[in-house]
């Protein structure tokens, strides 16, 4: 399939999380994120969700890191036993991972203005690889970093989505595509011929067909996006004589 | 962290779409697959969702087949331009991919019964890859396949169930794990602690925790899984007692 997307800058997601695998919780942060590099006209060309494994996620952080302009990953940088985000990408870049001075005292200061203690465990999150750059946490705090092409996020999504609010407007974008949706109530197979074809004479363009079936009936909703809004309102026009 | 899951069989997840990764769709079928996977006593320890790209799928089904015992792709197998998977997967295998006269059967016949043609779009759903073996489709007809390890399955949420459906009762499960879920209205910083060293306690149970907040206050829920039954309560009481 043509893709106008090839053009833009590309990112990668690393979720990090058993819940999400066991079917215990059903992920909004890819979907997040998905809609807000869209916006920002930076493709994300591929996720994967492992478990809270060190091997696993040293490995993916390497293969997305390698592969990717940008890479974000979501979960495993809280205080708990379970949280070894830090430690594995530490390890995928060969840094070493300690306290470090400036995420303490954000944390110190937090846990005062609360009356609560900075006990070990607190301490966990201010463990920060050798060389990475924090990422503002205005919702709790506990910061997420940035090493290399890599920033790391939290997993709860409020916080998920603060990080990415900061880390954004750091990034270069692409020309935000345009896109149109354009329901044809015919199935598929009615469609693919005609659609086909017009996608064959605009190659610049993307054309994605992605059927649905309502009340016992067929249909496809038809995504035309491209870098060029002449050119996608012009294709968007041609479907629609197609399919009138 | 400890994983009682290492005995049970495992499972990856390959999901192929555009419309996941420009955030127009949110997935639904890695939701449903995850539960129905732990129910059958089926670990899934990795998702991959890729673009509707020849070259991203085939490297992503490889590395996923060689790794895991089983793989589910969804999406991709449509009569239109975009529905590449038939292909990849041949590509990914080494084998030839054709129309296949059991898959033409099975169309020709619904087909007749709409009163509709059997096109060249439509009668690309019943191109197979040689030696797969079809799955049932209940919803809409085009099967679905199963090469090697591999059983691929179509995006439509209905038909991907209906073939998850069909495709479970062939695998071998293992235990299915027991879990519990504690409630503790504390922050994770105050429950880190006596956590970890009650997961010390239980090398044969993952204990996760999975931090909220809710009217500003912080809490977490404490997720204890294992094969034991027994265990898992014994441990899930004393975590009771911890944070009464």
């Amino acid at each position: 399939m043509t893709d106008p997307t090839d053009t833009m800058p590309t990112a990668a997601m690393l979720v990090i999380g058993d819940e999400i695998l066991s079917g215990r919780t059903r992920d909004a942060n890819m979907h997040h994120l998905a809609g807000a590099l869209t916006e920002a006209g930076i493709t994300l060309s591929e996720v994967r969700i492992v478990s809270d494994d060190h091997d696993a996620i040293v490995a993916a952080v390497r293969a997305l890191s390698d592969k990717w302009d940008t890479v974000f990953t979501s979960g495993g940088i809280g205080p708990t036993h379970d949280d070894i985000t830090a430690d594995a990408i530490g390890a995928a870049f060969g840094v070493t991972v300690d306290v470090r001075d400036d995420a303490r005292a954000l944390l110190q200061a937090h846990y005062d203005r609360q009356g609560s203690d900075l006990n070990a465990a607190r301490l966990r999150m201010a463990r920060i690889p050798d060389g990475a750059t924090l990422i503002e946490n205005p919702v709790s705090i506990a910061p997420g970093f940035t090493l290399g092409n890599v920033h790391v996020m939290a997993g709860v999504p409020k916080v998920f989505q603060a990080m990415v609010a900061s880390v954004l407007p750091t990034l270069t974008g692409g020309v935000p595509l345009t896109s149109t949706s354009t329901r044809i109530d015919k199935g598929e197979g009615d469609i693919a011929g005609p659609l086909g074809d017009l996608a064959a004479q605009f190659p610049d363009l993307s054309m994605g067909s992605y059927p649905f079936q309502k009340d016992g009936k067929f249909g496809a909703n038809i995504v035309i996006r491209g870098q060029d809004p002449d050119r996608v309102a012009t294709a968007t026009a041609q479907l629609e004589t197609l399919f009138p």
